[in-house]
Order: structure tokens, then sequence, then C-alpha cells
């Protein structure tokens, strides 16, 4: 295997950085303008605004607002190169990556490559349900929901239609409770006007958590809220409901209830993608991969691992953090500082996660917030969440734009994006010196 | 076949059209609120804004920005009723349509499917080129470049780099002439910024023009200007130059000449897609519907043809009318108004084309036009054309958001949409009932 293309080797330490997630993406920006070299690698040419994905899913936001180009945000960092690439494997001997463009020597590996979307070994459900991990899969879901809606409207028989309508989602974490609330207010304001043929009294919008409460890493206080929120939306909560099976129209609990549609999202679980080299020595529960204090993996030298993919003892959190962006974004910082207190033979500060706390929307103008010393609910807790999300997004236009289109659909309820852009009969993929090999692309 | 459900039998007149583009809506906005029950019935659920697709392609537009979805344009409208479907047949016999939702009689029909991309026969052009007659092929060509560049990064041979950077374009007309402008902005103010390691000056931008002249539609001046500022731009443009042939990588002239480009779009000709049950009775070149001076069609009644699909000897135009967006708006116009007067036993109007002008714009701020009684090129005509354009799109929302990207783009030269989303490796197609029928989805 050759050497990545075009990264110079001119004396600077390398920090090599796989994923742009939340955690990749702001290290990367914090050690641009040191004295690193860093090397950016992910597989997609974007960082994806997770929090906002619910917003394509249900026509409310343009992908294009929630994904960033990595290349533009990195144009005048001279230090930085990013390349579009998958990680293949890691040799820890020799200290290199394999990856799809090449092989690259590191000083420092930082693994930020997040987690997917768990079926927990179910392989119907892996085969028929939609997952929400990333902007194309929600522009499925988009698309999936706009098809079935022309598809019911040519179904003469009530229950076929419904069953074009139904939507189940399930996993009552922040991604299942804010896409119930975004499809219920879909269903009583909007769908409506678009198919006035077609009776939304039969359309039932499913959640099915397998525990006990929604909003698991929440106060009993949210949880409660946030059920009684959705269900005055019109949504059919159920908890202590555990999917068994699904075949593409029949959802089957364990304790023997069916329910029928077409559409079945699955937000119920996530599970780290095995790293090569990595995952053998130090992988632990979900493939979540092992760290110390330090955000170090565990048995490696130069090796570091932070955010949803890393699993570190700290403080109260015996069992590893909670999955969620601001546990990744403080393991950034507080690695960006040790690198840079590295440079200058400083000691290292171990990590200590500020829980500064947590948000859900339910719908346009309900959402439910746990902070420091506060519970908010209702109309106050959306705009906090409102703000909290677009300080957090970059870009300055972008901020407008989504600011724009929120304010937009808040006044009108209405949206404007409930548009089906499906490829042309060709694959995205396998284009240019592929195409020059003649492969079909049928 | 089973009738297309939920269309009420209610006594009106029903005009079908087939055909949601610029003629096709035109007509329907405008019979929307009379006597008639109109069915509108579109392959897809939007209207393209076509004028715009080259935006798209050079990430310089949201795919949003120029689809609207034709439901939401009718919500009010209680005798428009749309139909997301395929046109199978006509029978004109019975005056029935054959459609993927069902059949429907008509009293009257108008056929507004305009015109796909025409690769004269030659089957390898049509495997290894790139159309862009809709906003799913211009999504697809902002990729290609996209993904092209990133490999363009991982080839140390300049002359390999450079079949990846290098872009072919096919066709002088409006789309080649405007892809070409913008690509060539691209080239010189955007991408040296996201990708410093490579080297610009290996890349050209070709316009390849079978013709003498560019922009065959508009004045001499206009032509002359028009070449005169791509070369300006650094395009490499060649007139009489016909393409041969295309074989994924290789551009061979019939001349002789040879290029290299994984990427060439092909904008070099049109033609309309055969309509089973017309085209046998009353099709011309390029499959054109013959149409009379009241855009009935030749040989049949109640059937009516209007826009790019349309062909009728009028005034100065024995040949037809060029396939240019306001033909089509004006025929609908006509035509409209005299669905009306059918209501009123008025007499219905022949059609006459006035010419009010043609537009192509060359990057940001250079275009040409041609008006009645004045030519204009430079900044005044891009401000015109910017205007012209504004006022034709549906909807308060995007004209603003169009604006605004414009505006954006115009100040600081950057582009902030260069994202390569592709779908997950399943076909958006097939979903729904079909994946009840458990058809493997990869």
């Amino acid at each position: 295997m050759e050497k990545i293309k075009h990264i110079p080797e001119n004396g600077k330490k390398r920090v090599i950085i796989i994923g742009g997630g939340f955690a990749g993406l702001k290290l990367a920006r914090q050690l641009a303008n040191t004295a690193y070299q860093v090397v950016l690698i992910d597989k997609n040419n974007f960082h994806q605004f997770q929090p906002l994905f619910y917003q394509v899913a249900t026509s409310g936001l343009e992908p294009s607002s929630i994904a960033f180009p990595l290349r533009k945000i990195f144009q005048k960092r001279q230090n930085v190169h990013f390349r579009m690439a998958e990680l293949l494997e890691v040799n820890t001997n020799v200290q290199e990556i394999y990856t799809s463009l090449g092989k690259l020597k590191y000083d420092h590996l930082v693994l930020a490559t997040g987690v997917d979307t768990n079926y927990f070994g179910n392989k119907n459900i892996e085969q028929f349900a939609i997952p929400m991990k990333s902007v194309s899969e929600a522009i499925f879901l988009r698309n999936s929901i706009l098809r079935n809606y022309e598809k019911a409207l040519n179904e003469s028989d009530p229950v076929k239609a419904a069953n074009y309508m139904n939507i189940v989602l399930v996993g009552g974490g922040p991604t299942g409770v804010e896409l119930a609330g975004a499809l219920a207010e879909m269903k009583s304001e909007i769908l409506p006007k678009d198919y006035p043929e077609l009776d939304f009294s039969l359309m039932n919008v499913y959640l099915f958590e397998a525990s006990g409460q929604l909003l698991n890493g929440m106060s009993d206080n949210a949880s409660k809220k946030a059920e009684a929120y959705l269900r005055k939306l019109g949504v059919i909560v159920k908890t202590e409901a555990r999917v068994a099976d699904y075949d593409g129209l029949t959802i089957k609990l364990d304790n023997g209830e069916a329910f029928h549609s077409f559409t079945l999202v699955w937000a119920a679980g996530v599970i780290a993608n095995p790293i090569k080299g990595i995952s053998e020595i130090a992988a632990s529960r979900g493939g979540r991969i092992r760290v110390d204090l330090y955000n170090k993996v565990a048995g490696l030298n130069q090796v570091y691992a932070i955010g949803d993919l890393a699993i570190q003892k700290e403080g109260d959190y015996q069992n590893g953090h909670p999955q969620v962006a601001q546990v990744g974004l403080q393991q950034a910082g507080n690695l960006a500082k040790n690198f840079k207190n590295l440079l200058q033979n400083k000691s290292m500060k171990t990590f200590h996660y500020k829980d500064r706390g947590s948000l859900a929307t339910i719908g346009k103008n309900l959402a439910v917030a746990d902070l420091p010393g506060m519970k908010i609910q209702g109309f106050a807790a959306w705009i906090l969440w409102l703000f909290v999300h677009l300080m957090a997004i970059v870009g300055v236009k972008n901020r407008f734009f989504i600011l724009i289109n929120w304010v937009w659909n808040y006044f009108t309820s209405d949206q404007s994006l409930r548009v089906l852009i499906r490829p042309k009969k060709r694959s995205f993929t396998d284009i240019a010196s592929e195409r020059h090999q003649k492969i079909n692309l049928n």
C-alpha cells in the first residue's frame, strides 16, 4: 500500500484524527494553528449535525443546512489536512494507519468514529427498519414517508391505507421522542392539507420504548412531561414494549401484541463499529473502546479515543458516560489542551465530565430540559434548545438559514421541503475511474 | 386496471394534465378555481426549476431551493387533484389514460411532459456521460465533481490527476454555457482554497459545440460576447466540435482530436419521450407532438400538447418554436383562456408567440441578454436575469432563499454546499410494500 499523497513530512508531530463528528471536529479545530500537523479523516466530506436529523426526516430542514463541508472549515488552516477516506486498519506496532487512500504514520492517533445503529442481531429488523444515524438516512426516511402517502392515496381499503400511513418509532431516547413529536404535528397540521382525500383519523404514530420510561438519560420529571406531551399530540406511547420482530409490515412485541406499518424507524440502540487492530485489544461493551482518564486507549501508546466510541470510568460514571455530544466535546477539549501541554513539556490533565444539562424537543414549541439546579418545560425550553443548537453549529450562514427556516415553520406551520428527490436509476457510487472500467451502472 | 382512487365524479368537466413543469404547472394554476376538475399528474411530487440546475450542480444552491412540492401549491384548490404517477398509455378511442396508479377518463387531456436528454443513439455516451435535465441529475453531477477532486488528491501522476480534475461540457446552449462559467469560477476562486495540495493549472474546463457558435437561439452579438467571456474565464471553447465517442475517460471528436476527463456532461440535445397511443399518430422530428394553432394534437380530439413536447407551425416559426420555457408558459396561458372560453361557449383563440427576449448567464456577474429593441451584456444583464428568474419561481419563501443564497455567494465567492450526500447502500426505490415482499435491498 502506498502512502497517502500530498501530506508533507515537515518535522511536525502528526496527529491523525479519525472521524469528523462533534468530538473529532472540535479536536481538529483546537489543534489548528498549533505546531502539530493535523490529518482529519472521515468517510464523508462533511460534518453532520445529528440533533437535527429528525427535522430533515420530517421535511423541516434542507439536508445541506446540517451538513458542513469539512474542507471549507479548514480552508485557512495550513497545518490541517482533510481526506475523505475509510479507515481499514491500525498497525500499532509501527504506528501506522491503513486507509482506502493509502497508509500514513502517526505520532498520535485519535479515534472518534462514533457509533452506528444497533439491531441487536435481529436480521429482519436490520433489513426492513429505517435507521436514523446520518443525513442520507434522514433523507431516505423523508422519501419513504412521502412515497407511502402517495401509495395510501391509491388504496380504497382503509386498513391497507392505514398500513401506509402509520409510522412506528422504536426507541424512546431523544431521537425517537423528537421524531414522534414532529410526525404527530405533521399528521395534525400539514398532511391533511396536502392529502385532502385521505382520512387521517386512520393514521397512528407509535413510539415503543423497551424500558419503563422515555428519555432515560433525563430526570423523572422530564420523562413524565415528555410522555404527557406526546400523548397530548396523539402519539401512542408504549413503554415496557420490546420489539421482537418486524417483517416489513407486521411489528411483533415480545408480549405478543402486533401492529402494522410499512414504516418502522429503529432508534433503539447504538454500537461502535469495530476498528481492526484496536478493538481486539481494547473493546468493551457495545464495542466501545476502553480509555483511561487521559482518553488514552488501554494497553496502547499514542492512541486515544473520544466521544461515543470511548468508554471511560470517571467520577460518577463508573459504567461510562452517556453517549451524548456534550461528553465528546468536553473530552475533545481536554485532549486538545493535553496535546498542547505536551508540546511545552507540561503535564497532562485528567478528564472530568461536567454535566451541563440535557434537552429534548417534542414538536414545534414543546421541549423538556434538565439544567443544573433548574427544571424547565414547555415553550421556554424550546427557545433554549433552539439557542443551544444554533450556537454549536459551524458557520454563520448555516445558523442564519436554520433560524430562518425554524421561524418560518413556526409561524406558518408548514414545510416547503416535502420533495421526494431520488437518484436517477444509477448508483451514486462507482463513478469516475470505475465507470472507465465499464462497470454496469444499472 | 382499476380507476385512480379518490377522484370524484361530480359532473365537472375533467382536464387531465400530464407533467408539472413550466407549462403544465401554469395551466393547472390558471384552471384552479374554475368550473373544471383538474387532475395534474407528474412522476415527481415536485416542480423543478430547470434554469437553476447548474447552480445545484456547482454547489451554489440547495436542491430544495429549486424543487417545489406540487401538493403544497394546490393545497387550497379543491378542484385540483395531484397524483405522483407515470403515464403508461393513452386510449384516445375511449378518452382514457392508463397510469401507474390506475386509469382515468378525460374530457380534455393536455400533454406537457417536456423533453429528456438525447444521446443521438450513441450508447457509450449514454452510459458514461452525465445528463442535466433534473434536480437529481444535478446532484449526481455535484457529487461526481466533489468525489473526483478527492480522487485527484490521491494521484501523484499529474496527468492522471488532471483526468479527475478536467470537466468536459458538450452542448453550447444555455445549459452548457452556464455550467462552463460556473465551473470556471469554481476553478479559479473556490477549489484552490478547498484543495490547496492540488495544482489547478493542470485543470481544464472544456465546452464543445457542434455548430459554429454558442447560444444558437440568441443574437450573433450575444453569442460572440458569451464566447469571449468564457475564454476570459479560462474555458477552452471549441465550436464545430462534434463528439463522436466517449468511453468514460477519452473523448473523441469527429475531427480526430482526443481529450481526457472522467467527467463529461452531455447537454447537446433533447428528445421527447414517446407517449404510447399518441406518438404513433402525431409525433414529428425529435419525438415532438404535432399540434395546430390551438395546441390541439393533429388528428385527435380533446387532446392537446404544450411546451417543449409540442411542435407547432406558427407565424415566423414554421419549423416549430425554440424549446424554451417562455413558449410553454405562453401556450399554457392561451390554452387556459381557451378552456375558460369553452365553458362560456365563446370562441377559442389561436396561439401567437411573443418573443420577450433571451438570457444566459456566464459566471457570477456576467450574462448576455437579447431584449426586443435592446442588447445588453455584462453586469446589468446578470441583475436582469436574477430578477426574471426570481419572479417566475413559485412561492415567496423560495424566492427569498434563492435571493439570500445568491447575494451571499456574490459577496463571499464561496459556496457552503460542497457536500457529497449519497444514499446509504440501498436503493431509494422499492420501499414500503415491496419491502414487505422481501425484495433484497442491496
